[in-house]
């Protein structure tokens, strides 16, 4: 444990150094800016991120998600966001990707209503106790009251696979794969936080019989690290059989966090919803379908956000960003005539043209009354992979002048090499901030031993793999047994609210570290005397 | 008008005649089919279209969307429909074509949460007023009451215009553009039919302050033709300065139905949220800022749907067929050895390929058990463009045999020139399905200058052009002096649950007719006195 709240140690004394480093790089661009813009915005008058990351990583994410345009809270009613056209390109982007993933699987699209009806909600019981607390009833139409009210969608099953008993005729129809986008609602009484818990949020939703690949995978997209699970009985979906699950990490605060989910919903709904077919073995016996479901949302935005922000904002994968380089003309200085800042200024337009026709989405700020200073620390803010400056001295050199926004990184690239340097640096920066995550969730999984090790491993931001018995009680327990023990002092507002969450189970990991002998080691919970099943992973999480 | 009538008598029988001659071709065909399937399905299994769209156009209506698969009926709540997967495919056509047109235009995505609060809703006393009887209301979150109701969007004037007050600073920020994608509620008391009225239907909504371009022009695209012009007063968007729109016209019944708005707000609505900006042109003095919004639903596919189906079920024009044709193996007889037959199926494999690789979306049908006829009839439900039929016959002369689906037309093209051939067909299909749906359209546009013409236009399933005084009041009367004037039998249940409708104002056409002398031709109303401001087309309507 001491080698890891070491390495805990060492990678927030890296990053505080890497911090001062950008803050003397940032100070460095602002005295380089050489415009004398009279009455125009320098770069202390931008009003960025005002707290870091490591001191109160709460207040930081709301500041990021806000200020770097990706969302505006829905003041009108709380636990509701907008999402700005920021979000709706990286969320385009994923759901593109998802699509041509699916189309190839041969789902096809559907939309259902977005209300269901009492009557289907009740056919799945343990279904219905899951989400009933958060469901949001329309009682009224008009001035007048409905006869039955209907509940808004928490997720579709139960508006679905009624009309899956009545399309499924034959084992023909095998397997039957639908997805559709939508939103959903689920009236959250816990505090809502954009993107991770929203009381309205974007997915889609498959649902089939037969389609068993993990509905994984955007990790490479999004460079989040994933671990791929099974869900503990606890933890599953309501109603399910089982659940597959990709659980990612949060540096920042050493917190689990669910990105997509797949549930294997057995037979259950299909016995409730009589979604049968001909035994193709037996005739005129009847068989039950077995049905998947998967879901990705919005969601994984936020931890994205939260896994590659930093002090100056958003911090973007290349792959997602709308703009992917910005280009911005500096040193043109008074002394300079009309005729060299048009000159100069045509050089640009070519640049632009260029990065363009390689495929590179570039964007030109040319606002005028803007400090190049105060445009750098704007676009960083709102997490442009790469920061592409111009002014005559480069022009004199025939290169631009470059400056990364994951690492700060700068150097410059001959213009006559733009259309292939570019591209393979913003990949490079692509894969760097996925490795970088990836070191990061790998360093900060431990594999726990002894129980008095598990609270001081969380307090140092870790998720634990322990040996378990996989027994729903024994999570309660281990839940009850974390809760209020941190031995640490609070860390920030956010650790004020919660000082010490307990732990829960985040996922069986498919791929099983060694140590664990079967009807011989002992589940970790000082309080349980079972065997241990598996290797379990538990963390604090959202 | 003698004229007129014995146009649309004549048009009917050709439409008669035509149906004659499908249905002789298909019985013709039936006869062809010579695989003798013991157990199997032949033609006249089949469950198709079991009136004719000219006896009971409503009912004909709902067995096609229902048949072909487009739609199916939400039995939990009234009003509500499933878009199946062939209409999705439709949809995301239109979608992604409109998206292209907007995203040229600079228009950016957004997503609103799907509330909104009673205090955004009473800002706009007119707009409120418009919506209030169809507006659904959550009153309930998991078994507590909310302490202030939210209503479902019926349209996001009310969502969003608070927003624009907080976004648009400056003059700079002009012209503000948001678009987005999703699905409404509007909870109607009156009879539901798919696509058309439902209480939950799918749109985009674009909101901007200086778009000009009319959010029109999907005709196209669906091969329906429209008329654009301006919205009457009494039939304009609730709040709003003016609307302008296209309208359609359905031949089998006559009446005129409206696809896509365009509503110029004014400034009623940035009065309302107080969205401004500093007059450019006099420092300090604030203006409010001119509105637009538009919206294309997915309306406009019911409305494709009433003006090109036929007798056996759907007709689809090329461009938004998910398979533009089909290929049916004919002809595979039981004297046919296994070597032959899997010497033409793959032969048949090979057709399938070469189309494909034209781009030419084609699946082929081998389903086993079912005559070439059974499948004819089944593809003709669905609406398929183009059928292609490959038997022996056909592979010894290196040619497949076509029948249109739009005309019943049959030829053969040489296998050669398949991959030119086949799209110049599909090209001319969907030119043929435009100009004989643009053809009807104007030949039942009619002119009218006397009142005691009007009624026996109607009934002759025309819309009609009048000298008009622009007057709401005026609007009422032609209303309340067109309803129970029917000078015709009923013809079919539709007509005799509403025997004679009365008709409104679709739109005062940009392109006036001549004939209209201001100051001089009265209003066409006898019970009006006033004079005629412009020609606006009147007509039964959706």
């Amino acid at each position: 444990m001491e080698e890891n709240k070491e390495q805990s140690k060492s990678a927030l004394k890296k990053a505080e150094k890497a911090a001062q480093m950008a803050a003397k790089k940032a100070e460095k661009a602002a005295k380089q800016a050489t415009l004398p813009v009279v009455g125009g915005k320098k770069a202390d008058d931008i009003i960025g991120i005002t707290v870091k990351k490591n001191e109160n990583f709460s207040q930081w994410y709301q500041e990021v998600v806000l200020k770097a345009e990706l969302i505006e809270y829905y003041t009108e009613i709380s636990g509701f966001f907008i999402m700005r056209p920021a979000t709706m390109y990286i969320w385009n982007v994923i759901r593109k990707w998802f699509q041509e993933h699916i189309d190839e699987l041969g789902v096809e699209e559907t939309n259902f209503p977005m209300f269901l009806s009492q009557k289907s909600l009740e056919k799945e019981k343990e279904h219905v106790e899951g989400f009933a607390p958060e469901l949001a009833w329309v009682t009224k139409a008009g001035d007048k009251d409905l006869e039955v009210p209907v509940a808004v969608r928490p997720t579709s099953e139960a508006v679905m696979y009624p009309y899956y008993a009545k399309w499924i005729r034959s084992h023909r129809d095998l397997p039957f794969r639908l997805n559709q986008w939508n939103s959903v609602v689920r009236w959250e009484a816990k505090q809502t936080t954009p993107f991770l818990r929203a009381r309205e949020f974007m997915w889609q939703e498959g649902h089939t019989a037969h389609l068993t690949e993990q509905a994984a995978g955007e990790e490479q997209l999004l460079a989040v690290p994933v671990v791929r699970g099974r869900k503990t009985e606890a933890e599953k979906f309501a109603g399910g059989y089982y659940t597959t699950t990709v659980e990612g990490y949060i540096p920042s605060n050493g917190r689990g966090i669910q990105g997509a989910t797949s549930h294997c919903l057995g037979q259950n709904f299909s016995k409730m919803f009589d979604i049968t077919v001909e035994d193709p073995a037996e005739k005129g016996k009847h068989i039950h379908v077995w049905q998947n479901s998967w879901g990705l949302s919005t969601r994984v935005i936020g931890v994205m956000v939260m896994i590659h922000g930093d002090d100056k904002g958003l911090v973007l994968p290349p792959r997602i960003a709308k703009i992917q380089s910005i280009l911005i003309p500096v040193g043109l200085t008074a002394k300079m005539s009309a005729e060299e800042k048009d000159a100069h200024m045509k050089k640009v337009d070519e640049l632009l043209a260029t990065l363009k026709k390689a495929g590179v989405r570039t964007d030109v700020d040319t606002r005028e009354g803007y400090t190049p200073a105060w445009k750098f620390n704007d676009w960083e803010l709102k997490g442009v992979p790469l920061r592409i400056e111009f002014g005559p001295k480069d022009a004199a050199k025939d290169v631009i002048s470059y400056a990364r926004r994951d690492t700060g990184e700068k150097g410059t690239i001959p213009i006559a090499e733009l259309t292939t340097k570019v591209p393979e640096l913003l990949e490079t920066i692509q894969q760097d901030m996925y490795n970088k995550a990836e070191a990061s969730f790998r360093e900060h999984r431990l594999k726990i031993e002894k129980w008095e090790d598990v609270v001081p491993a969380l307090d140092a931001k870790n998720v634990v793999l322990i040996p378990h018995c996989l027994v729903p009680d024994c999570e309660d327990k281990i839940k009850e047994l974390t809760t209020g023990r941190s031995d640490e002092a609070a860390e920030g507002p956010e650790s004020q609210k919660a000082p010490s969450m307990g732990m829960k189970s985040l996922c069986i990991p498919f791929e099983q570290p060694k140590g664990l002998v079967k009807g011989e080691t002992k589940c970790l919970n000082p309080e349980c005397s079972r065997l241990a099943e598996q290797w379990c992973m538990f963390g604090r999480s959202y």
